[in-house]
Formats: C-alpha cells, sequence, structure tokens
C-alpha cells in the first residue's frame, strides 16, 4: 500500500491564505500558488491551477477567504459578501457542478435550522470554516465510496484506460482495488491540451505503485482494436439524469472507440446532477484556442491557425456501459436510480 | 493561386550529396539535412527527418547517391551495390509502400529490354539519375490525377476535416480544388507525437492561402459531432486489396466519429498495393515509445511511464466512404476497380 498521493491533497487553508498546488507544472515543478483572497482563489481557478477535484476544494477554501474577507462586517453585510464570493467562484468554470454544489452546501451550512445567521463576523468565520471543512470530508467519503464500486467492476489483473485524470475517484477506485488485492495495469491518454494524463494520472499512478502506459490521445481507438486494456474508465464531470456523461474532450472519443471495439466503458461521478435533466442543461465550457496551439506554454503549431478548444465533450448514454456514483452501479437509462437509495432507507 | 509550398520539393539532389528539409523542426526552423551517402539518408528517413511523401523523393535520391559512390565499379558490381542501397532504404519503414515500389521501380528502369545493364558505372548513374527523376514525376502526376479526383468529392465551401499530413494528395487536392473555383476551410489535428498537423499541414495550407482551425487529437469527435466539418479526408501510406486503409496512427478514431455523426471520410492515395490483399500483408511500424513522452524533444510526462507508440493504425472498410487513387474515386470493397481502368484500354 502506498501513501496519500500528492494530489490527493492540493489545496491547504493556512493563517491567511489558500495556497494550491500549481497543477499546470506538476510533476516537473511542485509549485503553490498563493492566493490572499477569494478572488484569487476564483483566478486561479480560471487559469487552470487546479481541475477536476481540485476547484472543489479551492471553491470551499475560497470561501473561507470571503468570510475571513468580511469578519468585521454585521453577519448579514458578511453573507451578502460571502454569497457573492460563492457566485464568483461558480461562474470561473461553468461545466463541472462541484463548485455550485460546494458553494450552496457551505452557505446552507451556515445557516441554521430557520435559516438564522451566526451572531457575529467572526462567528460566521468559525462557522464556514467548518462547513468547509465537513464538505471537503463528505466529497471524500462520497469518492470513497464510489471507488468501492468501481473497483467491484475491475477483474484481478484488468488493464484499465484511462483519460485526462480522474482525481479522488481514480485515486479511491485504485486503493479500494489494492485492498481487495486486485492486481491492475494502465494505460493513460496523455490528454492535450494540458497533458493532465501524462502528468497528473501518470504520477499518481507512479507513485501508488504502477508503471503505466502512455498513449498519445490518437491512439485510443487503436490502442483498444489492438487489445491493449479491458476496459475504459474515466471521471465525469457531469452526468445528466438522462445519462448523458460530460468530461474532458476527448472522452467521447474513448467511448466511441470502446464501443466499436467491445471493450466496457464506465463513467466514476458522486452523483448525477439533479439540475440537469438532459445535456442541454449543461454548458460546455469554451477555453482560449491559443491553449491547443502551444504545450506547456511553447508554441507548437505554425503561425496563421486558430485554435479550437472546447474543454469538455458529451457522451451519448448508447455510448456508456455503466455510471458509478457513490450509491453503486447503474445503466446510464437508470442513473435518476442513483437518488432512490438515500430517499428510500425504508426499502433497505 | 499560390506558388509551390515548401514542403513540395523538399529533397534535393546537389553534386555531392542529398539535402532533405527537417520536417522534424519545420516551420519553426527551415534547416537542411545533409546526406553525403545512401546510408545517411536511410538514417535521415528511420530518424523522421521527412515523412509522408518525404520518404519517396529521399529514396529515389538515396539511389542516386548509391551509383555514385558504386560509380568506379564495373556495372554487375555497382548495380549490386544499388541493389543493396535499395534493401536497406526499403527496410527503413516498413509501413508505407513507396519506398518498396520507389527502389524497385528506378532498379527496374535502368535496365535495358533484355535485362541488360548500362556498360559503365558512370552510365549507370545516369540512368539511375534519370529513372529517379522520372519516377519523382510520375509519383507528382499520379498526385494531380488522385488530386483532381478528390476535389470532385468537395463542394464548394466544403469544411474539411484532416489529420496529419496528406502532403503531395493535400497539396494537389486544394490545387484542383482551387482550379475549379471552390472555396474550403479547414480542421486539423495537431497529430501528436511528431505534430504533423499543427506544423506540417497547417503551415502549407496557410502557404496555399487559408486560415485552418487547429484541434487536438482528442477533438475529432466532439468537432464531428459539433458539425466543425462536413468532410474526413486523410492520406493513406497503404491501401490493401480488400479495402484497409492504413494510415498515421489516429485515422481509426477519425473514422470511427466519421461514421459515428454521419461525416463522409475519404482516404487518398495513388494506387493500393497489388502485394497487400489484406491487412495482414501490412507490417505495422512500431516506434520508440519515448516519442510519446516528449514534445519537440521536451519532456512532458511523469518519470516512470511507458510510452506505447504503433505509427500507423488500419481502418476497416466499413468505415471508409471511399478511397480515391489516380484512377479514381472507389468504395473500399470495390477498390481493386483501380487496376482495370489501365488494364482495359479497350472499354475506354
Amino acid at each position: 500500500m502506498s501513501g496519500i498521493p500528492v494530489l490527493a491533497d492540493s489545496v491547504r487553508i493556512t493563517a491567511d491564505a489558500v495556497e494550491i498546488l500549481d497543477r499546470r507544472v506538476y510533476p516537473f515543478e511542485v509549485r503553490w500558488v498563493r492566493c490572499a483572497t477569494s478572488e484569487e482563489v476564483a483566478q486561479a481557478i480560471e487559469r487552470m491551477v487546479t481541475q477536476s477535484s481540485g476547484p472543489l476544494f479551492a471553491a470551499t477554501a475560497g470561501l473561507v477567504l470571503a468570510a475571513r474577507e468580511a469578519r468585521r462586517d454585521p453577519p448579514r453585510v458578511a453573507f451578502a459578501r460571502l454569497r457573492k464570493a460563492g457566485d464568483r467562484l461558480i461562474a470561473t468554470r461553468p461545466t463541472n457542478n462541484h463548485i455550485r454544489d460546494a458553494v450552496q452546501g457551505v452557505l446552507e451550512a451556515v445557516l441554521d435550522g430557520n435559516g438564522g445567521l451566526p451572531a457575529t463576523g467572526e462567528e460566521l468565520v468559525e462557522a464556514v470554516t467548518e462547513a468547509a471543512r465537513a464538505h471537503d470530508a463528505a466529497y471524500r467519503a462520497r469518492s470513497a465510496a464510489l471507488g468501492r464500486h468501481a473497483a467491484g467492476l475491475l477483474g484481478d489483473g484488468a488493464r484499465v484506460l484511462t483519460h485526462c485524470w480522474a482525481d479522488a475517484f481514480l485515486i479511491a477506485t485504485v486503493q479500494a482495488a489494492q485492498e481487495a488485492g486486485k492486481h491492475l495495469e494502465f494505460v493513460c491518454t496523455e490528454t492535450r491540451p494540458y497533458l493532465q494524463g501524462a502528468r497528473l494520472t501518470a504520477a499518481t499512478l507512479v507513485e501508488m505503485g504502477y508503471r503505466p502506459t502512455l498513449i498519445t490521445d490518437g491512439m485510443v481507438a487503436t490502442a483498444l482494436a489492438d487489445g491493449l486494456a479491458d476496459v475504459a474508465l474515466t471521471a465525469a464531470d457531469r452526468v445528466t439524469l438522462d445519462g448523458h456523461v460530460v468530461n474532458k474532450v476527448g472522452t467521447l472519443g474513448v467511448a466511441l472507440a470502446a464501443n466499436a471495439f467491445g471493450v466496457p466503458y464506465h463513467a466514476l461521478i458522486d452523483a448525477p446532477d439533479p439540475q440537469a435533466r438532459t445535456i442541454d442543461d449543461v454548458v460546455i465550457e469554451r477555453r482560449d484556442g491559443d491553449e491547443v496551439l502551444h504545450v506547456l506554454g511553447r508554441r507548437t503549431a505554425a503561425e496563421g491557425v486558430t485554435g479550437y478548444y472546447p474543454a469538455f465533450d458529451a457522451t451519448p448514454p448508447r455510448l456508456v456501459t455503466s455510471i458509478v456514483t457513490e450509491h453503486g452501479v447503474y445503466e446510464p437509462s437508470r442513473v435518476r436510480d442513483h437518488f432512490a437509495v438515500p430517499h428510500h432507507p425504508e426499502e433497505s
């Protein structure tokens, strides 16, 4: 068994700031970006200092900074500032619903049963700090539950193709497989333009004791046709109630290839989004096309071209074998059943 | 109309060497690699100084050097050395049949009608030089014919998605479309690990008057799902008689996505390979996996990973709309009909 991977704990709240591990350069450099204000946290998220599960932790930490900024204000003024900071954080990246849910969860948690606020700005800081800690812990617990369900889908010796960086969901899945004594192998896509697969997934799997095989994003179809993997596994940034999987651009190509060559494709997410009934309810973030023209800051494209960068894509339910949530494994058409579990305790 | 693109003339025979434009760094640097011997030409091909149509021209030029190296030998000795140099050139890269056919074509052309050799080593040099020039010219003529057929498949205003660098076939297609007054737009994949799309295709299309859109290799499926292109077009390195298209790795993913989203996919090749009845007759080159771990020489992957680099993939006929050769446009299942044209002049 290995220790906690570096990327599993990559947002720190200090006495006067939030420090975020810079995933744009990890593992080549281990650099922490210091954010003194909630606005600086928002900018760090926009600039991809952290991504995948990172923005969730950055958002709850950003709210702690926002509460500190308002500590001398009367509670109602402080709460209004907190809400505004939350809106700013939510606006950073629209596709994944973690930030939205984190902000909403923390704001609700600081109110008492009657919707009342703490008596002072100082008490609000304490309440937000505790709510942030609890939200982070709940997410880790949901990820661990998801990981146990996902590991159940992997046979001993399974060769897993993964795309981009599934972060807490992948770490939890691997930990659960290791606890069950299962041997695994990994094929990672490099995941241009940010190379999350080549850097973050690969480095973390190496930390966890594996020696992953790396392919370029264009090799997925031939890798699956050649039998290099038995299963494809990615995170999802959002799952709609009708079973669409929204994830890092390239996932659709993985799913098409898996479907064509008879390889199951499973998507990991703590929960589907109850606010997204169909794919039309999800905003696909379009990032600056210049990212496509560079690798790690170096120009890689000829002059005169324009980059196109949809950061995510949507995979239709027909291409998804199962969606794994904290509650279990669902066929995409039945993913609403996820919500049946906690709301019907009498069935258990 | 634009002039001749730089990459259309990227192998030069000088008085004492062959100079090959280094496509590993173009267009960021315009550097010519000087090869003093046919062995150095072979090494340059192996090391990817040139690729796509480039190795054909390099191979015929390499034979000229081999003939010069043997100019003081008796003709039979010289011809044996030439044949050995040809075998060495053929061994450089196994998947594309251009080098094999170029060597075979030049060697056959220097023999007289009775299989006799030129009288002296010096005359052999002259014969090889002329045969190399003729082989190159014939290839350019075949490409031009292919281009006219391919341009006929493109409507005015067509938005063309292309993968890797289709070289002479793409240039000829664009020239034919321009001559027909057709407006085109282009989406290019960057084509990791060598970035042929981001560098060679993009630079050449800019030279020819376009402003291509660049995507990463993982964006093909979503680009086609989003309606970014009307047609997918690639070269083929080899087409088998049963209609398989062997081309740069990633082509299979392009074809799968095109098929899934109702976009026609056309493959361009001067001729199918009569020596490849099925895909089992084609060797798929596996290159050094370290290429996948770097971009333009810079490490991009975490330590501890292993790269996997199949340089080509095979697209089955069911995913190919048509194969365009110098003789016309064929459904993959009918690609053998290509050979019917020249052998049945009475039908025309």
